[in-house]
């Protein structure tokens, strides 16, 4: 998981005269609207349009609020073109600074910029070639790894590049990603143009739209990023892109410049609706938050339980909640308060006093509990420990009964496509059976949404003539089925 | 607004241990779950029940999570006893550090501490009569002004005070607080105890709780908070004060020390109820949600309507949507996203580009959008900026129809008591009429909630039983009476 | 130690149009110039000569280069008159914020603002009587005390004060300073001006100034300072205060208001001399170099010895080593040199390694030593640890003797009046007689300069004819004959 | 300019026990003593001897002492070697984090460390070759052209490696760095060893020395430095490394590996004498502080003039002071305080009102300068500005002439070697003769140090047995001549 957006201006917006620093405010604003994806870090990186051998970069921990600040930003008061990368922690460590993507390159044409969303699945064999061949690597990502690779194709087909328009690297640039499987989303920016590059498995989201002034008649800028709730409201999503192509953004606007073999069925991470994209961004096609509430729909559907409401685990299961409440008729009524301010806790545990964590970020609505048989709807579950505190704290509030419906299958396998997935030894569901789920849990009852519902609800919404090639869902997570071969 | 917090070591918990630092641990917990009610700075002061001269302060401004680390709440490992206090924003302007309370004060009998939630109506007057006495102030806050007076009391009557327990200053403070009539819900603490003060009019509210150890067998320690959510889950709601009573919270427990003669009926702020409070805080008896459905319903009972969803701002008005869909039938679905991690925008506006903070911080639903007539419900209005932007978006979006029903009557007048209402000249509703309200907001049509509605809504799930006084609300802001003269 | 600092623009220099924020940029420059008085905090306040009920506060912990920004400078744009306060950490710890000065403080006749350097020895006292009058005190500073007794003065006066200039506080300040009998030095400023004041027994040093345009013929400014060398180099030091002198400053310029009665002899702190003050500040209409360099040459009048060079600790002891050169007619030679950049030690003493903080901060200069029989000068020996250290660094760079001379008497007794001595137990000299010193020094021989050698060094060049009264100095810490009775 | 310092633990000193983090506690002492050289950021690397693939990494803005705390420090906890560096700012921008060094690379053989002081005049075409071989490059940086050249040389040479001790790279760190001419002092790790390199015209210092114990008979470390002074006291300087020299520093000691051919005569930078090199340092055998002495002795002796005192600019050319007192007889007495807390300053300069930052830094000692004939020296002019200012300032004091003396001849050229000289225009001495430049200054006379003189200084001191090669220095920026071709 990660979120990328890049932006250049059009050249029709020259004579609108966009006002200054307004092009890395829209980019500022593009991963503000993406920070789900990722709050370790972020960075942006812009380019003139004019000079190669230069690019601006501001890069640092933490949200995107911080990171950017009015200072900084005005580097990039002459940049016609930018792209930025937020960062989500992987490791739980914080990584060094020049880990922080985008990461930019010298090269034979000038400077290059990466940003990347996905894990290469090949990437420890490709690494070790690129050693050999007598190139250091001053760090261990991919957005390195593949900067370096395309430094190379650059070099060997510098001669042939006489006549060539020197922003435009896409023959590199194809034969670079085409080293590569799977998983990536790519930004790839030179000095007056970037590239839109999605794997052949389709297995990370990337989209490209146009903005336009208020009057909707002129484009003043072409973007594209991770998720479509990342453009500005007065844009037009173009597009999603296809498995395997490749797109090129530049002030005459956007247009398709290679399309790899893709892989068939495309393998996009199902996740993505399950947990990762925001409510309203269009997936494939379909408003996120639609699928969610067809979860919801799906899981009712599967289930027959006797309660007197349906409730959610704020924020994020509202939509399952509601959609689960719809098909099963069971009225819908929040049972907990989430407090937005929680830090870290001081209290040491003990024997007397028993304060949880859990306790501290979500408050009970008592009177909406007590004598209550209770549906409680999640997306997912991973170690269980949250589940079982709010099921606790469910019943010392008086409820008579909780039954516990995840609108997702259970997780049971790890991701080396970029989901930061616990070990199996750390996943609940990995080696438990249902009833020993509900036991750890402490629930009632506690039913998943199957593998094919899943698939079912994801996959009835998507307009099939939209897209060239087979649609399919990468779900290695739950059922094991990798779309590669993984070295593990 | 503000939100106080206060707890003491029960005696009987010494021979059970409490570990170190437990105790002002339980008190940061407090003060992060009253963080709802103020956002500026937050304060602690432990005494170790012992030592008179002196107290541990750790203040600082920002949210509770970043004012308290495990370094400086080091300082209260020897308290027995802590008050704290969350301060809110009244001007915008962030106040110097020594207006962050509790306030400390040297005085003859040794230090004292107050935390203040309220505002004094008396206070202009009262503050010249004191610095005519010949006291210096050093700030303007009327915590310090109530300190001096406290100061004052015990010098008084020191003499008196032979035989006396050093720590116990209820005459003291009852003088003291008896010269003002409202608002003030106050936490006064010596070097071994601590006093919960409540106006006679019962503006602000305040409560007292025991907390058990796991198996609530013994009591741990006693606290008082603004709001029930503040007590940890092991802790039990004992009473809400009465409209000028006074507690005295020792290890020896919870005892009602003073009953100065209420205002009655008493003058609650019915705001609380509309904006302030926490959706899982007991107020009067009832839980502050229930009452929120219960102003939906109202609203649904007083409209008549046609509409395809029933819909939120979120998060704040959830509670009064679903109220609103249950009574009108109208099916409940969300068409607006929060984003949570919004910063300061960059963006100067341009006439080419018409981007609002607003559209930043929601994404819209679309496809729950498109084509459908929507009964949008918030709590409240001020200035109606947000609102505005609010309908406009959804109508880009493709509403059909947009109809505004706000679940409170229409803000009007200024607060004198602690409540930051702008002045008239910024509250939409103050000086418009309904139809240029509806016009300024650019929806279909706009609905407020009566003000009978509201205080049917409010006063009819009150056990008038549990209360010994008469109960009522002040309603100046709706309606311009105050429930005491105010010096404009 | 401390040290004081302000300004008041004056009446003609308004014509001359200064430009804005150049007063607080004096006021600023004056306490970097002070700095060396203290490190612990700075703050500044200012008014603007009309209003009366506010005053500007910039304060922070660290040195004036970090806690004055040109944002928080800003504030100060309309000030006509500043008064600002440097801090000196006498415990180690760092002390509250609202420890701060300058302390302001509301009174009947609005804010008044207080600098003080000293130690009030009759503090302890007033401070119960000030209590038990029923006023309470936030901190447990002298210039609280003095903000509540000027209040409470300009109370009772209040009456009497029906035509009187509303700036004017000089008959309460007389009243209320008279109450102490030393050690202050004082800055009390009012909306359109300040007072200097200095105590009866002149402890501690202060003088005023006036700053003039650069064709010096028009005056721009009035200042007060603890030392001539914060005055701006347009600047011409009017004259230094008597002891118990009360001076005004303001727009009209500078004027002496009161003069209380002086203790005579005065008692001036000799230890401003051998160690505060700064090399080039005018003290007593002396240089304080040229003292500390006659210090050297006394000492090498009462010393007979062979040596090679003479050398000095830096940058502390310069002065009065090459006085000692000068005298003894050995030459001068540096034999250590100084890193302004250490910073704290991350290395565990070890038996196998003994690195010591005192080797990081000073080099050696072992070709100035290899062989040499060195006269090592420093002004003072407190602890006697670094000098410990330092002659067994010499000694392993191969020096062949060291001898140890210090340019004032051994430090003996504690001081009371605002400089903070170890306790007796820590003071190398206070228990051990001179070759119980020499030897945990470890030198060939050491020699401090006498009690008469130091009064002679510091008295003969004082022009008696300036001064009204007596001329004395208090030699308590190295005497223990204080000049006042003190309660230990 | 920068410091670079290297340390690895003594095989012997394992059973010896040194206490974890001792080395690393060295290594940020040896940092501290070369502040001097570079106070824009600084750097280290650790490897625990065992471990290729990962190098650990502190890195940061600002001083040492800000740098590294006992937390961050604590990541070397394992380590057995470790190479730093100081970075001094060329151009007065901070540079990205990414350039602070040490620069790490991964390479085929695992990861190489590099920390490099001096500028590759070889370095733009060097680089341009890099690029067009296909190696992209993350910055503007030597020292990642090296490692990238390091990481090539290793991939080409991995067939003959393998009988090859892993860590030791000498033969492709020889080929590498033989690309270059000058100017480099380098110091490269690899996970057990590191090496220190000399450039072959030895234009930057470096040498190595052993740490004892404090018996001093046993080595527990081994390193290398920039300058000498950066050895702790329990260590012995071994020698300077000859130019062209690489030497090996592992826990079996140190090794002379390679000589390059060198460029005889030697081409040291001049500089390090006249103004980089700490005093106490030893530079080719003699101590800098002993030359600069001597300086001031030539400039004397090139000297006729009368005056009554000499005096210093402090801190800077108090020994060139002292060596032209003691030659020319004249007493030596400062006329100037420097303040070493001075920050930027505040106030914007205006005709009423001259306050210059000279001024503020620097407090004029009066009556040492009244009526005074002064010769000042100084090191070195630059601009011309600082000096300019303080000659006014001394005749504002009184000063009846002040006749100004350089110890070092004219700054009149560019340095490609690393140093940061200001363009020729901002030279003062560039495009004036003496008479212009001493009406530029305002002084009465300028006299600067003939190159003959300062070459004379210099050399007269060296013990020519010590080295094997021809010694020579470079004064490029004093007389154009360039030890190698530069291109402009």
């Amino acid at each position: 998981m990660c979120g990328i957006f890049g932006i250049v201006q059009a050249e029709s917006s020259q004579s609108l005269g966009l006002p200054v620093g307004c092009l890395s405010g829209l980019a500022v604003d593009g991963l503000t609207a993406l920070q789900h994806r990722g709050t370790e870090s972020s960075g942006l990186v812009g380019a003139d349009g004019v000079e190669r051998q230069h690019m601006d970069i501001v890069k640092g921990h933490g949200l995107v609020r911080d990171v950017y600040t009015s200072e900084n930003i005005g580097k990039f008061n002459d940049s016609v073109i930018l792209i930025g990368h937020n960062r989500y922690s992987t490791s739980g460590k914080k990584s060094g600074i020049n880990c922080v993507q985008p990461f930019v390159v010298y090269t034979a044409v000038g400077c290059v910029a990466i940003s990347h969303n996905g894990e290469l699945v090949d990437a420890k064999k490709k690494r070790l070639e690129v050693l050999h061949q007598g190139v250091g690597l001053s760090t261990d990502t991919d957005s390195e790894l593949i900067g370096q690779m395309i430094a190379k194709a650059v070099a060997l087909n510098y001669k042939c590049r006489r006549d060539h328009d020197p922003g435009d690297i896409s023959r590199e640039l194809a034969v670079t990603v085409s080293a590569f499987s799977t998983s990536y989303s790519l930004l790839v920016m030179t000095y007056d143009r970037f590239y839109a590059v999605r794997d052949p498995y389709g297995n990370r989201p990337l989209c490209v739209g146009t903005i336009y002034n208020s009057s909707s008649t002129e484009a003043l800028a072409y973007c594209a990023a991770s998720e479509s709730c990342a453009f500005p409201s007065t844009a037009k999503l173009d597009f999603e892109l296809q498995p395997g192509e490749i797109v090129e953004l530049s002030k005459n606007g956007i247009k398709s410049v290679c399309q790899m073999k893709p892989h068939t069925p495309s393998a996009m991470c199902i996740f993505e609706y399950v947990y990762f994209a925001r409510n309203d961004t269009i997936m494939e096609g379909q408003q996120v938050q639609t699928v969610r509430e067809a979860c919801g729909k799906q899981m009712a559907l599967e289930d027959q339980i006797e309660a007197d409401i349906v409730s959610n685990v704020p924020d994020s299961s509202t939509a399952a909640a509601i959609g689960y409440s719809i098909q099963s008729g069971i009225h819908y009524e929040p049972c907990l308060h989430r407090n937005p301010y929680v830090g870290r806790s001081f209290i040491q545990p003990s024997n007397e006093l028993r304060v949880s964590a859990i306790k501290k970020k979500f408050g009970v609505l008592k009177k909406n509990v007590e004598g209550k048989r209770i549906v409680l709807i999640d997306d997912s579950i991973v170690r269980g420990n949250t589940m079982s505190a709010l099921v606790k704290v469910l019943r010392e509030a008086g409820a008579k009964e909780v039954h516990l419906r995840i609108a997702s299958p259970p997780l049971r396998f790890a991701c080396f496509m970029g989901i930061n997935i616990p070990t199996r030894e750390e996943l609940v569901a990995a080696n438990r059976d249902i009833d020993q789920v509900t036991q750890f849990i402490g629930a009632d009852s506690v039913k998943y949404l199957s593998v094919e519902g899943l698939q079912h609800a994801v996959q009835s919404g998507i307009d099939k003539s939209d897209t060239k090639f087979e649609v399919g869902h990468c779900t290695a997570c739950l059922t094991g089925n990798y779309p590669v071969n993984v070295d593990f």
